[in-house]
């Protein structure tokens, strides 16, 4: 691998900042952290996009969360054909080694994977659904819920309306995961469903009863 | 999908916490951010260990890094057979949609992914090995580093050894994306590998010319 | 123009330098910024002075901030009179046109103009009462506030004082600009007024609700 | 002035970096720096754009340079009328109190005030020829350039000699400041021209013989 080049400096000298406070005032903490392990309390799959920090909306410490990011935080179904299903692995591992008591998916508005399986949905974006591409792929996991919003004429509605697919979705594939349905049902670990407004910096959360996202 | 909670009160508080205090200092760039789009500078591939922030230790403000987080920090090789492919969706997006300017992979030390690859790959773990082992199946990508540490007699070494192969395993892989080579040999985004001890709070990089990591 | 002369050579080799290693490293997104616009998300008014460099204390990338910087880091009244005014071109140009989120006054310690005021309030520089004195005429901007500090004995205390009501004097004056004024009030920007000491590298903070300057 | 807010707290623990690691490394020069007041040895008019830090460029330690950043980093002709002039103001302070040995002015590529006010001369933007645009009003410094670009029928070559023009204008307007002319000619200061390329990272400078810039 030749093609590595060293870190720009302004990441550099953020690296000395963060080494010079943030980790001399947690040291001894982060220190037992790497000789005991880590063990933490929630697995959390987020969305990718730069806007969106669950590490700062939750005031996350250091081995708190275990994060997994991808586009659009979606989880696939379960489906142990002995490929490569990274997401599918970053669950197994927090459930059945880490076996952390909650699972959040969170979702969030402006997100541009959505947006793209709107537009390739609706026909708008033939380019998604290319076998060789990788993002229409990948939302081809939100198609079942596009069904829902197929007849809205309101784009930003749909879209929004998509976003908390996205995150229902995700939630009905984990339960198709066996050891994450046996945990659930004997009530060893709690599923949870987030979205959140970036510019308002509004938190709603899936509320089963009502299938609806409520404010928190 | 009948199964999801209320959030946890602990994170409802943290959420308030951040949404008077963090939200309230940002909330007109955090507004700016949702109507003009993101525009980050770099992708960052990270693990989900919840010990490993690169939020923090980059000191990234809300629009600067697009990140990825999986088990082990890999990233596959190009593969467009129309399957499921979450890392190459992520990178894909990054690269051609938001054209970052760098693409950073970082590991780190006590990575249990690591690990894993490596009990599995010296017989101690025969349960990885299974078809339905999605932590084992994933890091079957880091098979191929195996071999240079498979003479070692000391595990610890060794294990540091294959972390440092996840992230040049995860680099060379990254070239074999025509996007991305393409970006890479135009001078129009460069590749980066560091890795970082929990413990210490140390930070190297990956430097081609020796073939190793270096302190930075 | 006859007059202009080759950069000294010493400016040279560091504009070398820079260019073979923080520009190499940055000319991605030194090119994207080029192509696609500064969308810096502060406004920041300093000192000309050469010991005070924003740029340094919030280790500024390409890109994040925009910078105005004259003698006392004063912001004149609103004063629409067809004149020329530098520093209310600069205000009106980050509010109106760059939209920056938030606009932050810093002054510090030693201020050779603050303590030009000073002197020149308390008649000790009669120079400075020239018509001519281009100092003198500036500085008349913090005159206002030197009656706060007529009456002490201790001219290091005066002058100390007399630099935080630099900033206190360029916020008032601020909301006298309509565009700003509006922005404010409907919360579409913040205005933040600082003071750092050079030698301590101590930062304060003004607060309103004290009326005073606090470390951070 | 009621409307301060606290510092955002990414900039708060930007700047607790800084303190903990630039200033820690430096604190006996910032202390002798505080306690023995500035020497710089330059004078830098510079825009304030966001993507032009001459700090970065000619890595100035503290102390080097003193710095003047204003909208198109332009320099009005003396005018000692006992109105306010902030940018004459920095002039005098840096030539008649801090002896500098230089004043260069530096331009660069893709100025948003160049880009202005040749919209404006060229009757693309009525509202800057109010009365009541700060930004026109500043640009009108820069309208007798446009007379040599006003026949040109490629924009950006015109906003790029426009560019260029605002340095000689400045330099020419230096000149007729009897304090900047009277060292200039005793040879006790030197005047210099820059211009640079954002993207490319390239530095021009004002070569009189020729009337034009030559890379550096």
């Amino acid at each position: 691998m030749k093609n590595a080049r060293p870190l720009p400096s302004y990441l550099v000298q953020r690296y000395q900042g963060w080494k010079a406070t943030t980790f001399a005032e947690n040291h001894i903490w982060y220190r037992r952290l790497a000789e005991d392990g880590q063990r933490p309390r929630a697995m959390i799959v987020s969305c990718c996009d730069s806007r969106v920090h669950v590490t700062s909306i939750f005031g996350a410490d250091s081995g708190e969360f275990f994060i997994h990011r991808n586009i659009a935080n979606l989880i696939p179904p379960y489906k142990p054909d002995g490929d490569l299903h990274g997401t599918s692995a970053a669950v197994e591992y927090a459930v059945t080694a880490l076996k952390v008591a909650h699972l959040i998916v969170i979702g969030h508005s402006q997100c541009g994977g959505v947006a793209g399986c709107h537009a390739m949905c609706s026909g708008k974006a033939p380019e998604l659904e290319e076998k060789s591409s990788f993002v229409g792929r990948w939302m081809d996991l939100l198609r079942p819920g596009y069904e829902k919003v197929a007849d809205m004429t309101d784009d930003a509605q749909a879209i929004r309306t998509l976003e908390h697919e996205a995150v229902k979705i995700s939630l009905s594939n984990l339960m198709t995961f066996p050891f994450v349905r046996e945990k659930v049902e004997a009530d060893e670990m709690t599923l949870h469903g987030l979205w959140t407004d970036i510019g308002e910096g509004g938190l709603s959360q899936y509320i089963p009863e009502i299938d609806a996202f409520e404010p928190i």
